[in-house]
């Protein structure tokens, strides 16, 4: 921990390398734990926390956290999926994050519930395509792989 | 991993206790990776991957992680602080995450620049609140640590 001298380098002028390094800003806009968070170039998200300290006025870190994990395992797999020559109809990913009691309130164990329409996905194809994003290519799992346990389950419909 | 036998519980009636347990929900809106992600109260967020294999029309999973890591920490900062009576004028975030170039490509470090109007918080302070965040009260810091180097630094404005 240290001061730091400049502000922020997130402008929203021309879009950066974003697969080098990413930015994002935070403003508290009232006298609790509301802020407006921007990456600079997509609608900004309401970020707030719970009564009696915040308001409920937007998503929580914690959900943040959910949805961060759950859409990069399931960029992965719809990735993987469609290299593989899959058809995908549809997907939708549920995640659930069980908070531990005493601080800190992170999450024990967390489910992703990943639910794909396909005419042509197999059981062998996703217990593949979810190894890989657990081993390898997931970099949101990686980064809390260890910390907390991590379930992802999955459904096919035709 | 294994197969789910039911759908979310993730409804938009009346709201969970989220003290104990959180969930959020995504679902695919095009045929690449551009997900709406929801917590079922709040502004769906669009969340999407970089070109090619997603076209940049959102938050990336990663932009979601520093989100929920720097709103984190500036929650209980700011929860300390006023704890300690100091006066808070303003609070803006800027994070930062560099990615590793190999897979998975995820944050080989992340700084997070605090930013604080106060008329009397003092570094001493700041030092204290940072370092209670980062050994028991920050919920998201407790769930990277360990996998990413993350460095706080921060600033005091008069």
């Amino acid at each position: 921990m240290k001061k730091y001298d400049e502000g922020s380098t997130n402008k929203n002028t021309e879009m950066k390398d974003k697969s080098k390094e990413l930015d994002t800003s935070l403003t508290l806009i009232n006298d609790k734990l509301n802020f407006i968070g921007s990456n600079g170039y997509n609608d900004p998200i309401s970020i707030d926390y719970l009564p009696p300290l915040g308001d409920n006025l937007g998503y929580t870190s914690l959900e943040l956290l959910l949805l961060s994990l759950s859409s990069c395992i399931g960029s992965a797999v719809l990735t993987f999926l469609r290299k593989m020559n899959r058809e995908i109809s549809f997907c939708k990913i549920n995640a659930k994050g069980l908070r531990r009691e005493e601080h800190p309130t992170c999450f024990s164990k967390i489910i992703v519930e990943i639910s794909v329409g396909s005419s042509n996905v197999t059981d062998e194809d996703m217990a593949k395509v979810i190894q890989l994003s657990e081993d390898k290519y997931c970099p949101v799992y990686a980064m809390i792989k260890g910390n907390a346990e991590i379930n992802i389950e999955y459904k096919i419909e035709n």
